[in-house]
């Protein structure tokens, strides 16, 4: 049995992790025979954005309070999470990764990651374990690592930052996985593209059966 | 291609649509080649459960809004839903179809069911086009239309107040579907068992499938 952490940024594509992303990670993990725990930083969310409007709403949230909703209350704080006992790691996208996991979507390339993200990501490579990450999430681990084969998709803005973060960026396509043998990053595009919900759940089961080849 | 309407009642298990339900349901739908819109009342939330500690919240939310986190924003008021634009109507389940499409969570048997959401079950029975619903929703279909043979799972104080309201209930077990054939009913128990997340998959795709075949 594979034990995947998953990282949460909050509930929803614009303020926080991606819904169909989220949900349809763990649904790969479980179906391709892993099992999951999920986490998420103890941080006020940047913002809370209408989903209907996009306008931003004058409300305070919490990033692990509104993950717990897609953890259906099974989530733990990612301060308590453990390199040791995990065989992978994976950051599903949405506007969250670059709100709250990280500076991203405000700072660009200068973006700054937070500690517990960082903590996570370097455990995890200085370990040899693969690491996962979808959608918009890889700008993630080009910030925190310096390095690594990348993609998210083919926006060429984020290709560019990528790549001034010390990373290469990959072009793909739907459903397609950009595989970094030397330093187990694996990563898909899934919304970064003008994409479908099958489209979705082809991408994410594709990372994670990758990741499950590469341990 | 088959046109489902997708009807949610909030985002997240405790006060609000079941996440995993929603988002397998829309990708299972897609995935066997159909096409769905997404719906949902407008309308204040019944409370906010804090999906960690399972507190209530002194918060208000809506339920159009919050359900567009689901939807990704592409979400309609449900009081706009005509029955002559789709082939197929939907309910996932989550606390939200006893709390916010009806007061079945607290008055059982007695509930009132929101008015948009018996306008479309009832509009949809007479056109003789297919309602699914996972989970707890199928009360909803129990109490609007007081007949036809439904799942919940298997418990008894559920299953109970469905015959209460004049349905007959039939137990099941994962991934299970009941299809009442005569009133184009068809149901499956979800996260009403002790279930996990691929075997909710199973299920939404099951019950997608069964709708389709029965179109």
């Amino acid at each position: 049995m594979k034990k995947f952490a998953v990282v949460l940024s909050g509930c929803g594509v614009f303020d926080g992790a991606e819904i169909h992303e989220a949900t349809l990670s763990m649904y790969a993990i479980r179906k391709l025979g892993g099992t999951y725990d999920v986490f998420a930083p103890d941080i006020v969310q940047h913002h809370v954005v209408n989903h209907i409007t996009g306008q931003e709403m004058p409300e305070t949230r919490y990033v692990l309070a509104e993950s717990a909703r897609i953890a259906r209350g099974k989530i733990q704080p990612l301060s308590r999470f453990n390199p040791e006992d995990y065989d992978a790691l994976l950051f599903p996208g949405g506007f969250g990764a670059a709100k709250n996991l990280s500076s991203f979507a405000f700072d660009g390339p200068d973006c700054s990651v937070n500690e517990d993200v960082e903590k996570a990501i370097t455990g995890m490579h200085a370990a040899g374990k693969p690491i996962g990450a979808l959608c918009i999430a890889p700008v993630l681990l080009a910030r925190v690592l310096g390095k690594g084969e990348l993609t998210i998709g083919q926006d060429q803005g984020t290709a560019a930052a990528i790549e001034n973060m010390g990373a290469t960026h990959k072009t793909t396509g739907h459903g397609q996985v950009t595989v970094d043998r030397a330093n187990k990053l694996f990563t898909t595009p899934c919304y970064m593209l003008d994409a479908d919900i099958a489209q979705i759940g082809e991408g994410a089961e594709n990372v994670v059966r990758a990741m499950m080849e590469g341990l």
